[in-house]
């Protein structure tokens, strides 16, 4: 049996469900696949832990950070102010599980400092992070290449729908004449909320109860959080190298709940649409915008808790995925389909 | 550049479409992956040709079939009577693209022998054959890995879908707890015309003149082609050895047209689904069998040119695939996507 060690970065949202999922699945990985996962470092904001030998224990993690602790008070190996690109840069590990914070504002840090680390040293890199993508999307492939490390980051779009690898592995061979996503949730569900009635304040109020919007809100409502989604599909689906200022950006906020409402009336359903679209040179053109889809479009009946990604090809016709995710379990563990990917 | 040397076997309705996709995608696939893919022998009921030096004319081929020719009339070196499986035993090539008609009542052959001469040889095969994987999935399997050769068969499913590739790369470390699909085309196209208010005869006839139904129909219409398309699922993607007895099969055959004028009254639509459902001690249930759609079933509002299939799973939610496939385009790239997963 393969031991594979990994280290992650950022106990939030997804690092702790990775970490259930890593407690659960251990057994059966280690029967299905012939590999053993071990944990052996991990680092949130305040501190770090690392022990190669004996490894951490992902249950006791999940538990400390339910009741509000740092992986600093892990007990005996946990040290405060121990920073990740420090635990990254000093670790003895095969795969980091880099999943901190989007944050575009400081330069992507601490995420894209921690990738540049793990690949300058040889190891593979999982993340749903967009915002190193977004912002060093062809240095970190060159990066990963040079040393011949592999970067992965399924769930960076649409949660846990492999919308990436349908794109890059499934259609080789066509020309993609369109791509179409909705890449995540928050929105649909307050366009959703607004068309059955709601007010915006009640609608957001709902969606941050749902746990669908987070922080102030701007980066899903305005389109930032589909536009660099679209931006990791370009670079990574359609070859087109991208970034944040390619899109053509139309947020949410800007709907009047009439608008939804007739819409609705009418049959239509609006979502936060990614789009693009192949002109004759061959390049695209790239749109966020909220559209009204009718029924029989293949995004058109997305419920609440479902995204989606339909590829119009030459050669394989018209393909379209959806993901019903009930929970951001399925976003956490495309770190665990990623690492299996690599080794299994 | 690498050069691939193929050979194809069977120019029907796939066979031929592939050669169109290979003369038309050539240049593309040598510019984006740096493959230089060449026909250097092909074989269909009458005869064979072979030219490992300059390689056949795929587009020449097209021409010769569509004029109701054999490829023993392909210039200068098309033979009479040259079987496809000694072709296959002669011929230098990388990968045999076998693409001969299913044919279980005679185990599954030529296609079986072709693909155990080409793997014992060490060639890959891609096919979108069922028949050799119905009768000898696990036998093909033991071969290709004895000769380090790959075995690919995404082709056989959902037509252009990725539906295999799916569930086997992309589902990793998940438990499937259901897996549904409409894999194929026909038995729904004649579903949607009973519902109209057509009898059997006009339905039947509407179907063969649309190409969708061949031969005598019993073969999808008695629900055989869903099970052969179950039965390399369950193989391939929930890794339960099984073989056509495994699959409780129900064909549309017994249905009244009025059941499913009913039933599309009631905003319900009929198609053939193939179903495997896990039950307690870990093993699955299969069966075939014509199911009432509610159209909030992901494969509720499937067309008469869609297909799909439904994983619903423990750590990636519920994922659907659905394919608008307007021609058989897609199902013969299949082959070519499988060449560019092995070489690019």
């Amino acid at each position: 049996m393969k031991t594979v060690r990994l280290i992650l970065i950022g106990l939030g949202n997804l690092g702790r469900r990775l970490c259930q999922v890593l407690e659960e699945k251990r057994d059966y990985v280690r029967q299905r696949y012939d590999l053993d996962l071990m944990l052996v470092g991990a680092a949130d904001s305040r501190g770090a832990a690392y022990d190669p030998v004996n490894g951490l224990d992902p249950g006791r993690l999940v538990t400390i950070k339910a009741r509000g602790g740092s992986i600093a008070d892990y007990p005996d190996i946990g040290e405060e102010n121990w920073l990740a690109t420090a635990l990254v840069a000093a670790a003895e590990a095969d795969v980091l599980l880099e999943a901190s914070p989007v944050n575009l504002e400081e330069g992507a840090e601490p995420g894209i400092s921690c990738i540049r680390t793990a690949l300058r040293r040889g190891m593979h890199v999982t993340t749903p992070n967009k915002g190193p993508l977004v912002v060093a999307y062809q240095e970190l492939h060159e990066l990963a290449a040079a040393h011949d490390a592999q970067l992965r980051f399924d769930g960076t779009v649409a949660g846990g729908l492999p919308a990436l690898y349908l794109g890059q592995r499934d259609l080789r061979g066509a020309v993609i004449k369109r791509m179409e996503a909705v890449p995540n949730l928050c929105t649909g569900y307050v366009m959703d909320m607004l068309a059955d009635g709601m007010g915006w304040e009640e609608a957001t109020a709902r969606a941050y109860e749902a746990g669908v919007l987070e922080g102030d809100g701007s980066w899903d409502l305005e389109g930032w959080d589909a536009a660099a989604k679209l931006v990791i599909l370009a670079n990574g689906v359609l070859s087109q190298p991208t970034g944040m200022d390619d899109v053509q950006r139309t947020g949410i906020t800007g709907l009047a709940p009439d608008q939804l409402q007739s819409a609705q009336a009418r049959g239509e359903r609006y979502r936060l649409l990614a789009s693009a679209e192949r002109e004759a040179e061959g390049s695209y053109r790239l749109s966020v915008a909220p559209v009204p889809l009718r029924a029989d479009h293949p995004l058109g009946r997305l419920g609440r808790k479902q995204m989606g990604v339909v590829y119009e090809t030459d050669i394989y016709g018209t393909i379209t995925a959806i993901i019903d995710e009930p929970s951001p379990v399925p976003s956490a563990a495309t770190m665990l389909r990623d690492v299996l990917d690599i080794y299994a």
